[in-house]
């Protein structure tokens, strides 16, 4: 995605509640201490190995504090970064600077940590045709951010909102009487630009869902073994339904689902538990004469 | 904090950016295949043992979904709940309980995760003296919820923003020519409820501050011995200042930092790097006639 | 959709704005002549034959307006009302009723006209398996109503949004340097939960579409000939993608294409030109006495 | 009104919920298939005969979504174009302008729609004195929008909202007790800047009115004779009252009117059932190295 | 106006606006000191002579910090009170009455304070048909409240806003290039339902004025005998325009111009220069128990 | 504070609540009168002497309203100027300086009014120790701003909101049982860098105050002579808590605290009870060719 479209109205409004609750009272400090001509230029810095991203973000926090700040990016989101290296610097008043820098790196952190995460399953799962792709449990607010970066990653999308994916639970499976049913009232009644995605706990429902024609299986915390024989039941793509995993998934048994010959795998910790890497501001205050 | 007043504008807000962002295009599942007269049951239940925090917000969210969902809360923020346990139930239509689930689930997990964190931080320390705060690196948009969380863990709260906390860092100190005119120039400027806390990262630094009549000094990145010189030299209280650790400060480090004497400790992995811990919803479909 | 989900906070910014934009400097003439202890019951009257859609947001404004407004539903959505009809009644001060009137009528006359409109296409292709379907083409701000119109008339949506739809169509194909070229890259990159649609302008591309495995295949401004042409070329479901047509398609095309076998028809005119239907309220002044 | 007073912060507001609704999820087809260095040229072009209304609304559209797109327009609000005839061009990434087009067609077809209408009924009241006004019957969100576009299409603005012009209805009548005492109560209380307006449904009713002293009297669904009559009984201006007409007037009755020498003609068909005229945007895409 | 009328959206956001920038970090204190099972009730007693305005509001904000206080008003707005009277109570949870205090006074305080400034002016025109009416010199944000507490006073309301009064000012007539032209224009463009009104510096423009059939026209800073000149120059009602006065009109020149026979002064300091009236909130703790 | 940082998002969000309840319907009477290519100079002047506060607000507000604006600043918050001196020129569009100008004024009024009061105190204590500080008694929504109009005109901020500082007052400490209880369960559970201040009514209070530990004491209506009692028992800075004096204090008393002898009188009316200061535009028009 590009920058410009990252910056929709829901995302501004957060970003203002993120700026409201830091500086909605001013900066005491800074305003005791800081001669308010003085100027400054700080190195938006990496401090491990991480992949970048929200470094356009991070820029629109300190142009939103004030639009006088300069900024210069070195680096683009999707890099790989090495601890030390300088991926952006920001010029401007440096009273500007101190106040939007917690908020700036906040976000750069987190989403960068999202990417970072995200790369590494990538990278687990290379050289197979193993998808990997994240999930609905989002930090709230941030969807369409981590959802950025967890393509920044080099990781896929699954449905990003209830909306706009077909996704048969088994509560859902529970009310219309079975898989079957289930997936031909979807099929009636969906828009027919959605495919029909439906969950499945044993392979005995994976026979249902073969037989009622769905285009995705959910095959959720099936064990190695069964996953085994649900690959081979299905038979070769394209005639086939893709075959997603979900359920616990580690870093650790990525290599082992990509043997598997599953088509996916949704990992919800890229973004429920993702920790944010190390980004710091390196201020150096230039004198209030510029 | 009473759950009446965590319900600030701001965390509306929140709330609506995130079911605006998971419901805002409808749930194509839940209508394609739920009757739209079924209803429902959920419990809301612990997959591991955590300490409860946002109970209240996640009914919040179910209630801002559908005004008619019944709530039962059996647990309460800030108990310590053991793996397989119900802390809630929601009864109301099945589609309403479906469509808010995730968000629901999204702000609790995420909540509780933090405060189960600072828990162990808390108890880490337990029997002495040493205080455990947060610090601004929380989630943008999340700070009052998460400073909120880490209270429910048992922590204390550093300044919850820029307006309501003085502390010179060694910027400030850069600009102002010194940690002594820092200090005095903030004695001078700064709204009078607030105590003047500074950063030093020496010891020479540290008789700057002592000499400037801080109020509480923050060592950043002491050594251990370094950090047991500060504290004998700064004597018992209530003569002298506080003194807060910071700096990368892990789980391990809390029983010496505990022993070393020294007043608190800030961490900012309690809000930036906390996983989100395992809650799940049961939901038993009651039929169509309720 | 049930109506506890229509509710979203968008929706209900758009019915602020409404209320903000006639209410909000007060009504002069009720202040002026109407005694503020007057109640009233106002009667909602369809003055032609509709398919009624937006009973419940136009419940809504009116309790908006004023908690205390007591609504009797005596239909609901979907239903054809014939003229003269009341649908629901509305008790309670009457100055409220007055001011709430305007904003709620101009909500659920322009809902039920879509949905009004949208049944006469349904009917127009009733005993075939032609869909009827929107676009977005909807009025700015009122994406997730009238879509819902649409589907309380009994057609079908197409994607809700660019978020949450796969449509690929001349420019995109010029960019990427052919239909087949497109659509693989679409299947690389897109979340695999959405079929892949291309628009095709001719034969040619058609064949290039089936080529490339194009789930859904969008005809646009086909003659009827090639139409048919395009039919017999495709074959039976399930082993061909899905044909939509689209161009200009009016009421009086329907059964021509319904017959000529495609599966949908998209009309742009459901929702940005259809006309808003008379629904108007009978006031009874009760007195101040209740 | 000039452009930069349209942008008021409510119609911000409104455009922001347009853009979210349609972008708010992002652009999958766009981010699969389109390289996002890649530029473009756009042409908004005309495909009927229509008023423009709405062109720097849709200019804003473009540079909200991308304040680099570069916008040059060749005609102005009030213009009548002929099909086919360019009337702006945009430049600017092709992400950005695939992003923005629809939401800003929609806008611009919406109120060029309404111009049209209006400046169609202006044209068949030419050469008489009668005005061509209209009502609350608004899109709801649109007001202050559709009513400059009846004003471009050169047709006169009735009030605005409830709080900018005095207008007494039937049941303000039943409550006060008759046309006189609405009319004299309203005096006493309105503010002074408004005309007092009174709705009358009989020659009976008028005489009260005139007795009252009413500024503008509306006769509501007059037959033609007693049209006539009312002209006939309230002599030349500017001594009587102004006189003004409404309920359902179509464009065939529009001479007719004028030759009965009222004053004014309210149309609510003019913004609640204007079709949105057809305007396209074609665009060409430059390349890569712009 | 009636209370359900006054919470238009506008006056929530700057209700919420207000919450936020007090509540929005919570309420140490409180937090720290009161037991989160304390119960209280709450008088809100006036310290003063004062006329009641705002009441509601008052209320509102109780219960939109925390729903289940309960309140009971005992005066009505418009009313005189007497000092040591008090004129509602609240009963609910201790932290949400403390927390909400503030907040709540400072509306009412202010609101009382423009209502018992009008009523002064009110009484000091008693028995003269002069009407006092506000400006726009309205506090930001408080419009519709201020004008509601203008007319609780007993005053007038001039035009709500640019778009809903028609005002010749200076700057008009000298774009114009006269009274009479600027006049013309104006009945020629402007809504029917406005009447036209200009402002005149000198009984030239009066003149002027007068010829081109002003509906009403502003003398500004008249001096008294000029006034005289003024009115007896026009004539009786109603053929002539109505009379309007204002510039630096202090309470004491209220008098004389009753006197003077004009219709109407604007008086400024209503709203930009009314004082706060004393009123405050008596608490009392329950304990724990409720 | 630098007017970067006094931007807020809430702040903006007031702004854009006084643009539009003034501009949200247009602006009937420029529409009519001003021609639409006619540009204007508008000169912001000083009528009385006055502190000025705001300029860069009254300057965001043309802008917000028209881009194109072109601002000349000619004197800064914080100036003492004298009656007759412009501080500002506005050139751009007559139309959108004319609109602009009553909300621009009002905020610059208004904050110019609490500005002047504050300098008026500041400058009564001149001399002494005494710090002038400001209260919570601020306009709803204006509590930033009002603040810094307060800190311009050389006077202090006092807490700005109920999370940034630590208050005990009367509740509190009856529901503490008493002040030393209630300072210590302060001083256990609030933020480390928030003093604690107390409100004490008598100088029995005082002495419980002092054993506590109480940082600061807020002497809430002593007598002129316990006041001097109140200074005489705590004896010298800095082994003393701060003093604080409160209620109903004017700007006749402060030379008499001066002498006292106390640290900080806090004065509500600095924020509830300033009277707008006179600042006017004058414009003129500069002709439709620029």
């Amino acid at each position: 995605m590009l920058d410009a479209l990252l910056a929709t109205p829901a995302v501004l409004r957060l970003v203002d509640l993120a700026l409201e609750e830091d500086l909605g009272r001013g900066d005491v400090t800074t305003e005791a201490v800081i001669d308010r001509d003085a100027t400054a230029t700080a190195q938006l810095v990496a401090r491990e190995s991480l992949v970048l991203a929200g470094l356009g973000l991070c820029t629109l926090v300190f142009q939103r504090v004030d639009a006088e700040v300069v900024a210069a990016e070195s680096a683009k989101d999707g890099d790989r970064i090495a601890a030390g290296t300088a991926v952006a610097s920001y010029r401007g008043r440096a009273a500007s600077l101190l106040a939007a820098e917690r908020t700036a790196l906040n976000f750069v952190q987190r989403l960068s940590g999202t990417a970072t995460l995200a790369r590494a399953f990538v990278e687990a799962a290379a050289g197979s045709r193993l998808r990997i792709a994240d999930t609905r449990k989002t930090t709230p607010g941030f969807r369409l951010l981590e959802k950025y970066a967890v393509r920044v990653g080099g990781a896929s999308n699954h449905r990003c909102d209830l909306g706009s994916g077909l996704l048969i639970k088994d509560n859902h499976v529970a009310v219309a009487g079975g898989v079957r049913q289930a997936v031909e009232k979807a099929r009636g009644r969906a828009p027919h630009g959605l495919r029909i995605e439906v969950e499945v706990d044993s392979l005995a429902e994976l026979e249902e869902a073969l037989a009622a024609g769905a285009d995705v299986i959910l095959l959720d915390n099936f064990s190695p073994a069964d996953l085994d024989r649900a690959v081979a039941r299905t038979g070769p793509l394209p005639q086939r339904p893709l075959l997603e995993v979900s359920g616990g998934v580690t870093l650790r048994r990525i290599p082992e689902l990509a043997r598997a010959g599953v088509d996916i795998v949704s990992v919800g910790a890229l973004t429920h538990s993702a920790r944010a890497v190390d980004l710091s501001l390196d201020i150096g205050i230039n004198g209030p004469g510029q």
